[in-house]
């Protein structure tokens, strides 16, 4: 199968088990649940579950084993958006060309929908038929990910340094925190849903992912300095607006490339540590194919 | 020992765990475990605990093999108490006579201690020293009872309603989602800490924990109606003043009264169907005085 035709399979997989994920329950709180649905169904690149379904894949294991995991960290990505989008937080009205969840459903309905998508994440794994090992080392690692020292630490830091110039180390961990750590984690649980449970293997996976993650975020950096708005779908510049300190501004814009360029290169040779060659082809294709983009 | 010091002897056990459960990190985003622990730490009844812990003793557990389970339950239930807190919910100043998390941490920071805290309770049961098949039992039953089918559908419900004349089934299913579903999972996860993993087991105790909750905020309410201003530590008369639909405006004083009775004495029935009165002493007395009570 050709990347695209993976790409499209699993895709389709996801949204046909996200779909069935959350069950209707009473009508006296549907509100709630419309909520939750209207985020989780809502798109964007699924980017977290590809790399947990297809290291699932790369090591041996089905895409069908990895998909409960796939869609927990899916859960939880939508839930930080939801409450991302806040008033008390970003205060954005729209994402992904969409009203954003509280502007739809309200801040109360909102708030909750967030907090009922990362419980729903736990109760996801805590269902999955992948063994109680797997299912519990799934819990801690991706509670650790998503939790205090994951990314909701790098959303603090965020908060805490918005209009202030950042220094360098800083504006890495909270992008290792506020977006690595649950890449990392899916990259982690693909291994996991396959059988591989160890430390090393985990932390290599988890490294290999940050990595990529890490030089998605530059390339974010380098599109809202250079993008094209109409590919983009949105205004650039905002970044600089804002006073923003991204990695543009700190290392300007071809000592970026040249880092998304070295940092992709680097997670792929990673990713080769654990996973062989052959069976790699896909992830490192979606490496590549995520740091050289055009929106 | 008597009641009061097993009271206590849990409750002091139960804190130096919270104290030490969640690490410092970075001081990058020192402010959100700040406001983490402002909210763990500041006491309350702590029953949810309570039940946790002598469930699991009086079905021949240690009351040390709950307590991991007993701290998540509380975990969740600050966590609840924060976002119900924030403006967007009940806009409350004021909890336990302290000032309100968002009032002394601002609201984003007291929206991810929040979200910081319910993803806290999932790594401590995963990181229990309980076994791997209770500990993902436990991830499952608290997720099913705080997530959108339990107290979170609870509290849809609770904001759907207000200043609207709530039916009386509307009312205890409300009751029943948004405080008896903790409640309930506490007095379980005590049963799962102690080995008692049987659905049955579970169920009856799961009924036994909701009566008693609903007799508990029956008994909410009679004081708001006839409570000591002095004894209770706040304003009587809120939920008249709000015109808010209660036990007492459905059923009036001398009902309600007679309905805890029965529901605590049902409770306490229901509870020595899976434990030996003997060893249900306590919890059967727990029940009398959180029903027998003036705050």
């Amino acid at each position: 199968m050709d990347f695209d035709t993976i790409t499209k399979t699993d895709l389709d997989l996801l949204e046909v088990y996200l779909r069935g994920s959350i069950s209707a329950g009473s009508p006296l709180y549907r509100d709630v649940i419309d909520a939750m649905n209207y985020s989780l169904l809502s798109g964007g690149k699924r980017v977290r579950a590809l790399f947990c379904m297809e290291v699932c894949r790369a090591l041996g294991g089905k895409v069908e084993a990895a998909l409960p995991f796939a869609a927990a960290v899916e859960m939880v990505h939508a839930y930080s958006l939801i409450h991302d989008d806040l008033p008390c937080m970003d205060d954005d009205d729209l994402r992904r060309g969409k009203p954003s969840n509280h502007k739809v459903f309200g801040e109360a309905n909102a708030l909750l929908a967030g907090d009922g998508l990362l419980t729903h994440a736990f109760y996801t794994l805590a269902t999955a038929d992948t063994g109680v090992r797997q299912g519990l080392l799934a819990v801690k690692l991706l509670a650790e990910a998503a939790g205090c020292h994951g990314m909701i630490g790098g959303q603090v830091i965020d908060l805490g340094w918005e209009n202030r110039d950042t220094p360098a180390e800083v504006l890495e961990q909270m992008h290792r925190l506020k977006t690595g750590a649950l890449i990392a984690v899916a990259a982690q649980l693909g291994a996991v849903a396959a059988g591989h449970t160890g430390d090393e293997e985990l932390e290599i996976l988890g490294d290999f992912a940050r990595m990529v993650g890490l030089a998605f975020q530059i390339v974010d950096d380098i599109l809202d300095a250079t993008g094209d708005e109409q590919k983009l779908g949105k205004p650039i510049g905002s970044d600089a607006q804002q006073g923003k300190t991204t990695f543009i501004t700190l290392y300007g814009l071809e000592r970026s490339q040249e880092a998304v360029r070295q940092l992709t290169s680097d997670a792929i040779e990673k990713l080769y540590q654990v996973v062989a060659p052959e069976s790699g082809k896909y992830l490192a294709s979606l490496c590549w194919r995520l740091t050289d983009r055009e929106n």
